[in-house]
């Protein structure tokens, strides 16, 4: 046990001892039960007589802070409810280098900590950006860990290679082709998530300052990585047809960014999708001006009706796109397993990169997830998740025209997870929020999804794959509630 | 399935869908008993006549590439081995970008692969960082596994708190506080390892171009990430009471650094502890320079003998010092959590900057290791530990006094993983890793410890931990026999 002690002190070294030991003890870091070392051993731990240790723990013991047992050791006890310490943060006065960062973080107070105060009982949430966590297969995943616990024992805990398991690659890829895009596993990095795919990604590619283009709206947490990484956001517009690429040319022209973020496929927030001929036109256009292309397809699979797309990744003739996706959206969030996939010599600097990030990605739910996800379980898994979300997306739509007032705008998506709701000009999405979670009802207002967190306030997003049937028909009756004494406040 | 077409082409529809389906299967990336969509399914998916797809279907079948099972569909066949397209990358050129930074990327061929072409049937490894794999208790994790996905299961695999997982943050606090580092719940933040740690810190407080201040030599994976965020790295003198303190308020005036990275315990790679009287120096100068100081403490518990040390952390007097540590060196590093201790307003800014970079670590992990890490196993585990690796280090040094030449230089290390050798001033270690593979046996040499990866060719790094006693031997017997080589080499 390692304790500060001031050898020149005048307060002598066992009311040192004592006092840390106390201290530690009263504010609850050092917990019940904890035993602590022996007094020869801690005394030649701090180069102190044994003496000193003894006095100090014989204090303490008489406090009734710790006890001994004889031959088994000394242990800390609970303390008196009366003595604890409370947590509060000390009134430390913070370094200088530590105000600055004050002034610079301008987070507002989390919607967590706002919703957790609104306090309704059972508030349905159409807020979140994953399924429902209901349909997760966790028993069956259970077993695999076990299987793969057993298989591979020591192997399943160690650092595995730095661009991932390799078998966990190969199936990627078949993944990929069974959906309509061919790679290779040495052209595929597996990522803690498919956000970690885009910081490694617009981290390599751009400097504090740099020029990343988005869509307006897009992502909200690619836009808050981005923000945090001191880029410059440029946005083009978005339309029912996805990105407004007649216009890329002269903001390329104009702003020189070193990366174009784009979510082709039921895009995040809006549900839209990118042309046919858009899509072709991004691709000559980022090649022309020598851009790279980072291409989120976070979704691209949950199709419901309509036309497929192909990704831009198929029809990049080399090198030109970075692909990002994830397992997170259909299967288990918490495992924290994206991917992405690059050509060229950036390849190979993402992964070097990643592995001075965070060395590797956990193996063992690597080795899992290899298990797990056969082509053919993905496949049907697949195909049970479009239809759930498309029976659920169809209640949502028939909710909304029930009990929706006049005067709300949408497309109905064709995938993914999202509708993207358009108030009338003189209504406001925060200010609904409000009444939403009064009525028992959350979503996500529009001004997170715009670059300069300003702008879409009179617009928001619903998820309609996270809840049961029953609980959109009940969410969308109380957000009905909510519009109306919206619309008729002062 | 989303397959690109062009729908003005001179090639028939059938043939592009056809031709893109051959390529997927000749290449592999369409993996045999991966299930084609219904030839209705894919028609409409497409926006094509169902006849189109019928015939590329019947095409393909023809050539012995899928084949139909009546009312189950059409499967991919294992194509002839003779027909399958090699995997080289083909023979793109990459877009301007991609050549730039093919320019930048100076990394030289990774030490796996020219292992791999060294080809020792038995190589015997003292270059690791980490513990001896086959001490880890795989089984008991398993179980532990388990018994969280049965308890917890969906929330085991929902996202989690963006700081980690409560009552692991709990644990962790109490055992740094049965280790003698006292601290609280509310400023531990769980990590992808201790190196996603150091990257965020580094990163939230430096921006490239930025001066960091570490001890030379230091961990080489700390230098590669500071290189990768293109920091400007200087660097403080190590001798036998660790960081040259004295040195170091000169360069503190002179460079300017906005963070010290340091390593004061059992130090990587040379093993040394900096003095008590330096750690409190160090201190006070961060604080009157105004810099904070980013404590990793990655072996601090792992003493075999001597005084202990308060880490830096402890002798804070409020947010100077932020504290990372690790699981991973004593437990299993494939599990990948770490955790760093931080107050102040710095605390908030990297919950916020991990969140984005990658939303959370493994929740389903966070939650085993928290059910399996109690106060006392930690303990019995560390003395275990202790016991283990003193032994393990006193049979490598007594092997040293057999096997070595003379002119050999090293201090015995009290703690930690690693023994750091000194050969004779004309002898190379770099020179000496050929000879040594050639025996079977490795070690990581000296200069990537360095900043500038010089000045550290006749320093070497052994592990003495991660081998058994009788491989220690042996390995210690071949180092011996290159060596030998090396001094008779011309």
């Amino acid at each position: 046990m390692r304790i500060p002690l001031k050898r020149h002190s005048v307060v002598p070294l066992y009311q040192q001892i004592e006092a840390y030991l106390r201290q530690g003890i009263l504010s609850g870091s050092l917990a019940a039960n904890t035993r602590l070392p022996a007094s020869r051993q801690l005394a030649r731990d701090l180069g102190v007589n044994r003496i000193t240790v003894e006095n100090a723990y014989a204090v303490l013991e008489t406090d009734g802070l710790i006890y001994s047992r004889m031959g088994s050791g000394t242990y800390v006890l609970s303390p008196d409810p009366l003595l604890v310490i409370p947590k509060d943060q000390p009134g430390a006065t913070w370094p200088l280098w530590q105000q600055g960062l004050e002034l610079r973080s301008s987070k507002p107070r989390s919607s967590v900590e706002i919703k957790k105060a609104s306090r309704h009982p059972e508030l349905i949430s159409f807020a979140s950006g994953i399924g429902d966590a209901h349909l997760f297969p966790a028993e069956d995943f259970r077993k695999v860990l076990q299987t793969v616990m057993r298989r591979d024992g020591i192997a399943a805990l160690d650092y595995g290679e730095p661009n991932g398991h390799a078998p966990l690659r190969e199936t990627i890829t078949h993944i990929l082709a069974s959906q309509g895009l061919q790679t290779r596993a040495e052209n595929v990095l597996v990522t803690a998530g498919s956000q970690q795919a885009l910081s490694l990604v617009s981290q390599l590619l751009l400097k504090p300052g740099d020029v990343i283009m988005v869509e307006s709206p897009t992502y909200s947490g690619a836009l808050e990585l981005f923000r945090a990484l001191g880029f410059k956001v440029v946005a083009v517009p978005v339309d029912r047809q996805g990105m407004q690429v007649e216009a890329l040319e002269k903001l390329l022209q104009q702003h020189h960014p070193k990366l174009i973020y784009t979510i082709p496929t039921f895009h995040n927030p809006t549900g839209t999708c990118l042309s046919t001929s858009r899509r072709i036109e991004l691709i000559v256009l980022a090649d022309r001006y020598n851009i790279p292309i980072l291409e989120d397809d976070f979704v691209g699979d949950l199709r419901y009706e309509g036309r497929s797309q192909p990704a831009l990744k198929a029809l990049d003739p080399g090198g030109r796109v970075i692909y990002v996706s994830t397992f997170s959206k259909i299967l288990m969030p918490g495992l924290r397993v994206g991917f992405l996939v690059a050509e060229g010599p950036i390849y190979q600097r993402l992964v070097d990169f990643k592995r001075v990030n965070d060395l590797a990605t956990s193996t063992l739910i690597q080795r899992a997830l290899e298990v797990y996800v056969t082509v053919g379980r993905y496949q049907s898994y697949l195909r049970r998740s479009c239809q759930t979300f498309r029976k659920r997306r169809d209640t949502m739509l028939s909710a909304m025209q029930r009990y929706l007032p006049a005067g709300i705008d949408f497309d109905p998506p064709h995938g993914g997870l999202f509708i993207w709701l358009q108030l009338l000009e003189n209504l406001s999405s925060t200010k609904l929020l409000s009444f939403a979670w009064e009525e028992g009802v959350d979503f996500s207002p529009g001004n997170g999804f715009f670059i300069d967190q300003t702008g879409g306030d009179h617009w928001l997003r619903l998820n309609f794959v996270a809840q049961s049937p029953d609980q959109i028909e009940e969410g969308i009756k109380r957000l009905g509630r909510a519009l109306k004494r919206l619309m008729a406040a002062p």
